[in-house]
């Protein structure tokens, strides 16, 4: 692995170096540890002019949500409490020689972003933007093949829970025992807080679990995903609890799943965000439920479970091959509840069979 | 409550004004949470000149985890995705004729910050620093009882685990048996990620739980929390597993024990915040121990698990009444493990007896 990380790293250098920028400090969790492997708890990545080496307050603890740091790398452990390894990093690039720093201003704070320059004045600091988040938008196959088995272990939990009694627990008890079943089943962890709505929550956006319980006639909406190796997939249900749903809801629910059917079938590589977005949120629209959808109908997921690229109406650029994304059309109608079906995918070229469906649990509509 | 929320808003108003500014910009959630009653996600809060006002990207959603707002508030709802709050809640200052405006500059990033500036050029941008977090210092009893009740939670989900059968099981699954417990003793929620080590993990500071199994002989070390209303707690014990602890785990639990309690003998109004540290830290440092110490032996809480005060080597200042604080000396030794003993006190004077402890589980060395 180790070269594969030393590759993203020369591969960031030399965009630094075309930008005039002699090093990059990066900030960002996600992104060291897309660059290093690991990302311990406050650990700031110094990229180049010499080594490249990473700035740590503690020794790193090896766990596996920290993920593995690669050898290659030099470290640097912090004496004393309260010091900042973005500051220490900034001195060790003015000792190199570096000229100019670029630093990551979308997540560095106006304060941090003072003293980095105050202990380095002659340093020239620049702002990276998202550089390395672009570099992370397309996954390679060892990505990827992390994402599968988030997505399995997604699939397998989801799956137990609907093998048992759901009427009379509570949405937080549901939330809480699938996020178990996720570490039963490998997960470093939950990939997000899990969501489960219940009646009138069913169908929204990330529910956080409250203690109103499963009752007959119910829709139950479901959210959950998984953290393999840093990389979080997500897979969202809505299923009806009883014998037989009512009008309304088979026909709500068919619609949003004609909506989430129409986003995955306009996932191809070189598809416009928007055109996604609007594949999807078209169906809800005419069908009158434009003011109940929400901002975007997907995202990109990966070692964040909301990354680039989103697909919404005013997003900008098109999908690559190998780009991992949701796509979870819903609506929420207030006091009734509502419908959420979410799905990661991988957009695969045609020739390839189209988007890789990662969750595989049905979307019919179950009655439980 | 909504009073209560109008005061600290008026407070703070006062403070800006004195400053020279006629507004402020809430940003960090615990601090738009202490004003406002509620922080729902993303949404920042305005502080006068005129009415204060809190800008959200989606409609609150009045749920446990995110307060209630007070009903004292103007609400502002964004329409469109990706639109910044800060920036609209800037917008608005500038259109009330505000001539400045006080951010948090150790919580805004430098990217948000342009963006805030570039809509509004004329406001002059000054630095809030941390004027809200030393208002949260000192709290008030309502805010105590919140803190007594998440810590009630705590011993109870703790007291349970006790209860049973530990050998064998993972530390990952019992640290997700305990959060399962606190949310079934009226939690909202744990107030930080659960903590569980055994043997050789054992006395590590917030530890990440692993698939290690409990075993015959070891140290098992547990750190958790409540979040009761947004405020959150700490408590932290050590047992052995096994009829009888070796002479080692005896001399360095006595010896953690010592330093604890030392600690907690410190804390009263007017003690130094490095007082309170050198009282812990010396026992340890006599024994030897000094190395294996963490930067600080312990730490204020509140809305926020881990807020001022620090009680560290070099912190600054001296502590008041009604001051909710940790205290949680530990030594880890590499390869063997160790002891942490956490607890989470109340400052008082003498007059009224002293510290309040919170968390009273025992800290005799208990044998499981």
């Amino acid at each position: 692995m180790s070269d594969v990380y030393a590759a993203r790293r020369g591969l960031l250098r030399e965009r630094c170096a075309a930008a005039g920028n002699s090093a990059a400090l990066i900030t960002r969790p996600a992104n060291v540890r897309y660059l290093a492997g690991a990302s311990p708890l406050g650990a700031v990545l110094l990229v180049g002019p010499a080594d490249d080496e990473l700035f740590c307050a503690a020794p790193p603890t090896s766990e596996a949500d920290e993920g593995r740091l690669d050898e290659g790398l030099t470290l640097s452990l912090l004496g004393g409490p309260g010091a900042d390894p973005a500051v220490a990093a900034a001195d060790r690039a003015a000792a190199v020689r570096a000229d100019s720093l670029a630093v990551e201003e979308h997540h560095l704070t106006v304060a941090r972003h003072r003293a980095v320059s105050s202990v380095a004045p002659r340093l020239r600091l620049a702002d990276l933007g998202t550089a390395v988040e672009q570099q992370r938008l397309v996954k390679d196959e060892e990505e990827i093949a992390c994402l599968r088995i988030a997505a399995e272990i997604a699939d397998q939990a989801l799956g137990e829970l609907l093998e048992s009694i759901l009427v009379g627990r509570t949405e937080r008890h549901l939330a809480l025992e699938l996020e178990r079943r996720l570490v039963d089943h490998g997960a470093d962890g939950p990939a997000f807080p899990t969501s489960v709505g219940t009646g009138p929550h069913s169908g929204r956006s990330r529910h956080r679990p409250s203690d109103r319980r499963v009752e007959e006639g119910d829709f139950l909406s479901v959210c959950l995903g998984a953290n393999y190796r840093g990389y979080r997939c997500e897979i969202g249900r809505t299923f009806v609890i009883g014998t037989t749903p009512a009008d309304w809801q088979i026909e709500l629910y068919d619609l949003v799943f004609a909506a989430q059917r129409a986003g995955r079938e306009a996932l191809l590589p070189g598809a416009a965000y928007r055109e996604v977005d609007h594949a999807a949120r078209s169906v809800l629209d005419s069908a009158g439920y434009g003011e109940a959808l929400a901002g975007c109908t997907g995202h990109g997921v990966g070692l964040e479970i909301d990354e680039d690229p989103q697909l919404a109406p005013t997003a900008m650029g098109k999908l690559d091959a190998c780009v991992p994304v949701t796509v979870e059309p819903g609506v929420h109608l207030p006091g009734r509840g509502g419908v959420r079906i979410d799905d990661t995918l991988v957009v695969r070229p045609e020739a390839d069979g189209g988007p890789e469906l990662l969750t595989i649990t049905t979307k019919e509509l179950l009655a439980l």
